[in-house]
């Protein structure tokens, strides 16, 4: 036990040698493997309703279908390795430096890069949240974990002194804002004071926004350049719905940035991603769309969770983390249905009673709901 | 010096800690980075021919299009992680395990994962020869490359038993076959002797067979249930031009397999190179054309090499090593006709006498030679 605070902290090692066995979190754990699913139900995935990965049910925008099928003569040539013209449009989205901008196969790619350039020695991550973050961590380098961890009396909510003080000893942290599988959302000037206690510690600050879509205002992507230590990760894999092509960024400040890119492996982000991602970034009425389409259904939802007797987080994200009796057993049930859920038993932190769904189109979520309240 | 056979071994040290500039081989140093080179000349990449990179001049097939297009509704969900339908299908093309097989971003993922994931002390690489090995080697770990250098009096030819002896006291060696840049070609004996060799050493032998599309007789991938130490790499990025999407992948028996995925990263194989690189595979009429067309332009290109006094070293691959007076000034030349050739003096072992050329279609083939005779 390293910190007793408010919230508990808890200190594991990472693996200190070849033993495979102490490497955690191995491959196809997560949600969204429709693939291995429908092989398992002897079913097309086409034939599944996926609530388990939270992606935008609006699926890749017109714009983006258009461009990928415009782009398939490009794919004679490599992807360009600096991804130069997605950085300048990323840039421009957020009006920042595109020099502070670094492109990823995923946000997984710099999630595994980051930890393996900056090398640090004690990391804290926060319990429940992305499980990534503690297996790139301990996947290649000795270094001691500490976990902050959620309580289910907070809400799960993350306290920003108590994760301010946590960071007290560590050299790197990883904060995931809105948290996943939670869906709390830190406000940014708590987020903007955590930063700089991690400054006075001269602590990197890994803020993963992968799904701080909902709450542009809330983001910290554009202080980067007022601080040494402080990484934001995005992905555009869930607003945008460019899961299956793979396309996430970091935001830094080039002294560090610099030093990332010494690690960076080469041609990483695909070619229909780099040029379909600029056309993401252009499209201004599907991004409106989306966050008209989502924040009524969180609406209808929540009423609905309210009707039926759910149990629910609130959420900032497109997902909501439920407490129910049995998360095994639903997920088998619903299974049967053809509906999948997040089993959250494996979030360090969870027990057998958490799922995570996401939202998706009207249908599809009263669909979920009836299912749910007949288990 | 660790070893002085026919061909001479060198050794150098990995980096050993934070220190970046120790890490070789930034990014950009390789060929086909159109998207630069178009932005330092003010054009358009559309209007530059890239000899730069050897890739199939037919272009991904009509086939592969189609999938793609197909697949679009596909992108709102992950990547299959495991990549199964890919693993079946690359296994019946060669005859295999699919539980022998590894799909990667690229071959490049499996590059910088196997040494992350196997730890290597000592490494046996070739010079010259493909920069990755030694960057993946040396980026995160603590150890000694060895160096086992190919002549010019001697065509650049790897001489299996020197090899084979200079594998001694390595754990880790990389043999590119047919060797890039030089395109020098192993018979698969001889390959075979080395990974006995290496097998007897207790040494992972990496055989990187890239650029063996147009010798398939040669590929020892068919063998490595035989040995526990070998591991076969190919790609998908030449022969098939998928070079925009990244696909490439390995073979190694199943209990180092299980090593290797304990350390890979999740989703790293966006869904459509995964459904492309299936209906690739099955494409025969497109392989057998690419066959016929890149055979009867490297007999067209050798008799004109010959013609026009241009001194090549016999290739087995889609490309040929030239020797020239000055590289520097003919890529300066070259590049001002929009043609991009590889200015070989990066590779350890080269000096500013030599350029990499790919095989391209008649017109374009006949395009650099005029131009060259013309230096």
């Amino acid at each position: 036990m390293e910190l007793i605070q408010k919230n508990r902290t808890r200190t594991v090692t990472g693996n200190q040698d070849n033993n495979a066995r102490r490497v955690p979190a191995a491959l196809g754990e997560h949600g969204g493997n429709i693939y291995k699913i429908a092989q398992e139900l002897g079913i097309s995935e086409k034939n599944l309703v996926d609530f388990s990965a939270s992606i935008n049910p609006l699926g890749i925008s017109d714009r983006v279908r258009d461009v990928i099928k415009q782009e398939l003569d490009g794919l004679v040539n490599y992807p360009d390795p600096d991804t130069r013209k997605l950085k300048e449009a990323i840039a421009m989205h957020h009006g920042i430096d595109s020099e502070t901008v670094i492109c990823g196969n995923g946000s997984t790619e710099l999630i595994y890069l980051i930890p393996r350039a900056l090398k640090p020695s004690k990391v804290l991550v926060s319990s429940p949240s992305f499980s990534e973050y503690e297996r790139a961590c301990t996947l290649n380098r000795e270094l001691r974990i500490t976990n902050y961890e959620l309580r289910k009396e907070d809400g799960f909510r993350i306290a920003p002194d108590g994760f301010g003080e946590a960071i007290r000893g560590c050299d790197m942290a990883f904060l995931c804002n809105p948290n996943n599988p939670t869906g709390g959302l830190l406000k940014k000037d708590d987020v903007l004071a955590i930063a700089e206690a991690a400054e006075r510690e001269k602590c990197f600050l890994v803020v993963d926004e992968a799904f701080i879509d909902y709450d542009p205002g809330e983001s910290v992507i554009g202080s980067v350049e007022d601080f040494s230590y402080l990484i934001v990760l995005r992905s555009m894999t869930k607003f945008y719905a460019l899961t299956g092509l793979r396309i996430g960024y970091g935001v830094v400040n080039k002294e560090m940035l610099a030093r990332i890119n010494e690690y960076k492996e080469p041609w990483t982000v695909n070619h229909l991603a780099q040029t379909a991602a600029v056309a993401a970034l252009e499209d201004e009425a599907y991004a409106a769309r989306t966050m008209d389409m989502i924040q009524e259904e969180k609406r209808y939802v929540e009423k609905r969770f309210h009707e039926v007797g759910i149990e629910f987080i609130p959420s900032a994200a497109n997902y909501y983390l439920l407490k129910i009796k049995d998360a095994e057993s639903a997920v088998i049930e619903l299974r049967k249905k053809g509906i999948l859920v997040r089993d959250c038993s494996n979030f360090r932190g969870l027990d057998n009673s958490y799922i995570r769904v996401a939202v998706k189109s009207r249908e599809q979520n009263e669909m979920l709901i009836k299912e749910m309240a007949g288990l």
